[in-house]
């Protein structure tokens, strides 16, 4: 057995006056000396008592440090021959030049590192910087008039949950959710969107994105194709790509998707995503004939329809659109909502409806995924829904955002009638402003984040090269002041970019 | 063109003193007949002040009726011509005896429906039901002692977040997490775990088990190979399979995961997935020997370690075991850990740990998966921590589990000592209790958990056939008399299956 005098140790640096107690320090020291080969494996260490007089200090944080480098495996004991640091260490890649090489490797990782992500993860690295969605200013899509929020109301209810939790609030609880949001959610569903199902059929989701995802990992299999709208939700989109499906863009019309083409082009697509009441980004809304044809194409070639409703309690000159989940009755919807727009995107709520036949398979699918959501929130809004807040909530910002968009249309059309035609507008919380041939929207949208302005470029939306560029122009959480403010930015960035 | 007179109509009935407002039944009726089938494509519908005077009602829910069926498409006008059924309305499967045809499908749906699931979400559903799951009583895993948690102090700090909440904690944030918290966890894991990292290299996420999928969905190709702990963690089973990865079980022993045996085996391993301070569920630290030799593998043979760091900060015998990560200095691990044992389950925060080149991979899975986490536990979480309640809760928990720890084994040795071998019982919140030889541990826990009680069956912890059955039993949740009744049930549940 090797033996080293403990004099051989290098010099140990301690700082006396550092938050980090002596034993730590000491055992940082001896556990960084062997992994970097300072120390090598069998040598001897210097005994409790030694070290001590040596460092000028009490004996019992040199004992301590010991013991726990005994118990983690860095030193071993042998009765009568003291301390050494443990034979078994690895000796061979830990020489000093083999550190030395490490630690330049270290500062090079990514480039040298031979060690390799998935395609997913490399594919979703790949993703162009979105600078239009690191700020919150006007036109950031989907974000709700916070300050119009009844904030005091929502407190009083977060407190009620929080002062004296149940232990069913604090514990781990259902992978579905929790039981009276549950209730809560199927009646509401059922009174205003015409959704037909039963709370047993309701997954609580952290909002709508992770209902996309956990529906792709349940349905798709890597190379399965779904049709996508064309434009359509990005978000859908990096969903069904994470599970490893093909998309297949369909154009939309002034009818919403497209259905004639999927029919034409083939049975042999496992799923469709579809935004029938207010088509993201455009606007429109799908026809009554169009649903019953995608419901029964679904039907003959065994598809999904996967509905994605993401801001319908918004519609200005008609009554909300029925859902298309409605319409079925072979189970072969699952529809998505979300509370995002309509209460706050940190409250991070959402649902999927599902078959009653794949209800364990989601369950299973959101377990795996992160277990459950958590019960705070859901509790807090089962009242704020039950006591009636959030009738009345939506009720008011239908107004409000009604007052929004009317004066983004005014502003639009007194200072950039001439760069912009506004689509989509009866609907929602936002519109699409389409810009002339030939203009090159992300440009714009970069230039205008640079003022603070969130315009979100239309041709991200597109899976094949698009035909026109466009921003798409939230309203929801800008006042009049920011509207009209924006819009002039937004004109400069214009400006900027054409000149 | 087809006219059909309005008295061939079926007969309408309304409920008149139903809650749903008239408009609403009669466009309910009429979007059933036609999607029915009883109202065909084409079909004249009465004039609105005919339909208003057949009915006895007034005129105005029949033209709002009339009007939101135009809007969608189920009605089309003529000039001249009046109202009918939209002609493009699907006519050939809507027929009754299709209806009916279907109707009949939808009740045998999930034998006859054609749809498929993905191989995953079959697999998903073929779990066993795990009704030991189903109860919070003694000896659920991972449940901390709820009645001791400082409930007043958090709901103040709860109380102060959403009282007079900034932007910031209502509107969309950063994939990656609260800055802040961020900061707080950054800090925490390099004080007490050994973790050496930026606040930029955390990712907040829900739970641990969303670490767990976010490191598999951007890490693993589908059929990739992945090493795990036999027995081990079936929720990172989950996790891995949903990525596709193929899973090989490596033995533990005293020492943990057999590192040699890996290395044995080939470097074709894409990751390994490993619990180092605390072996999920056997509770041995793997050796300092062991850690080194595990990353020299993972640096020569390109692989990545996931370290799942779930419950190190209870340890009762000696000082926490700082992190595997802190050893690695080719940014070869990915560092997990959760605040649901230290805190509560329903708080849902967790965190990865990850190397700085793969950062943006992660924040975009993150994003691609549920956006962010809602941020107002993640703001009281932080002060929290700064105000010093999180240590001093984690020293008294440590107190206190290690009295529970002890009562739970004098139960054991005094009413059970002759059926159960414990092993594990030196940190954490659970221990393993070995049943002899021949008892299937998933028919006692079923029993048990018919009596209330939450025992994990061993066995399900293992790829492969077990060797031995057990029961994982959590001592967090459940206080001196609810641990005694608790054995006693147990030894009740295991006489019933013996015998």
């Amino acid at each position: 057995m090797k033996r080293i005098s403990a004099s051989f140790l290098p010099p140990i640096a301690l700082a006396y006056r550092s938050k980090t107690p002596m034993y730590r320090q000491l055992y940082d020291w001896f556990r960084r000396a062997i992994i970097d080969g300072q120390m090598r494996p069998g040598q001897r260490v210097p005994s409790t008592r030694g070290l001590a007089a040596e460092l000028k200090m009490s004996r019992i944080p040199v004992l301590n440090a010991y013991e726990q480098l005994l118990a983690e495996g860095y030193f071993e004991t042998f009765v009568g021959a003291g301390t050494c640091v443990a034979r078994s260490i690895p000796d061979d890649t830990l020489s000093p030049q083999a550190v030395k090489a490490r630690k330049g490797m270290q500062e090079k990782v990514g480039k040298l590192g031979p060690r390799r992500m998935s395609r997913r993860g490399a594919a979703l690295t790949h993703v162009p910087a979105q600078s239009w969605l690191d700020n919150l200013g006007a036109f950031r899509v989907s974000l709700p008039a916070l300050d119009h929020f009844p904030i005091g109301i929502w407190s009083k209810l977060v407190a009620r949950h929080s002062r004296r939790p149940p232990r069913g609030i604090m514990a781990y609880s259902d992978a579905m959710g929790y039981p009276p949001f549950r209730d809560a959610i199927a009646e509401y569903l059922g009174a205003v969107r015409g959704v037909r199902c039963e709370a047993s059929q309701i997954l609580v989701t952290t909002g709508s994105q992770q209902a996309l995802q956990i529906s792709a990992q349940v349905l798709l299999d890597p190379k399965d194709r779904v049709w996508m709208e064309e434009p359509g939700y990005p978000g859908a989109r990096q969903a069904f790509m994470t599970a490893g499906a093909q998309l297949i863009p369909v154009r939309v019309d002034h009818d919403g998707m497209n259905v004639a083409e999927i029919i034409r082009r083939g049975p042999d697509a496992r799923a469709v995503y579809v935004t029938p009441s207010h088509q993201y980004p455009m606007g429109m809304t799908m026809s009554a004939t169009r649903r019953m044809l995608l419901l029964n194409w679904a039907v003959r070639s065994g598809a999904w329809i996967i509905e994605d409703d993401y801001d319908s309690e918004y519609r200005f000159g008609s009554r909300p659109i029925a859902s298309l989940q409605g319409l079925d009755t072979d189970g072969r919807v699952i529809y998505i909502g979300t509370f995002s727009k309509v209460m706050f995107p940190a409250l991070r709520l959402g649902y999927a409806v599902v078959p009653k036949d794949v209800v364990a398979a989601f369950s299973a699918a959101r377990d795996a995924a992160d277990i459950f959501s958590s019960t705070l929130y859901q509790a807090v809004l089962t009242d704020f829904i039950r006591e009636g807040h959030f009738a009345r909530h939506i009720r008011r910002m239908r107004m409000l955002y009604m007052e929004r968009r009317r004066a983004l249309v005014n502003a639009i059309q007194s200072q950039m009638g001439d760069m912009f035609e506004v689509i989509g507008a009866e609907a929602g919380m936002h519109l699409v402003a389409l810009l002339p041939p030939g203009t090159d929207d992300v440009a714009v949208s970069r230039k205008a984040a640079e003022k603070g302005i969130s315009a979100i470029p239309l041709s991200t939306c597109y899976l094949e090269p698009p035909t026109t560029g466009g921003l798409i122009l939230g309203y929801g959480g800008a006042n009049a002041h920011q509207i009209h403010d924006g819009i002039r930015k937004l004109r400069m960035s214009i400006q900027d970019q054409i000149a």
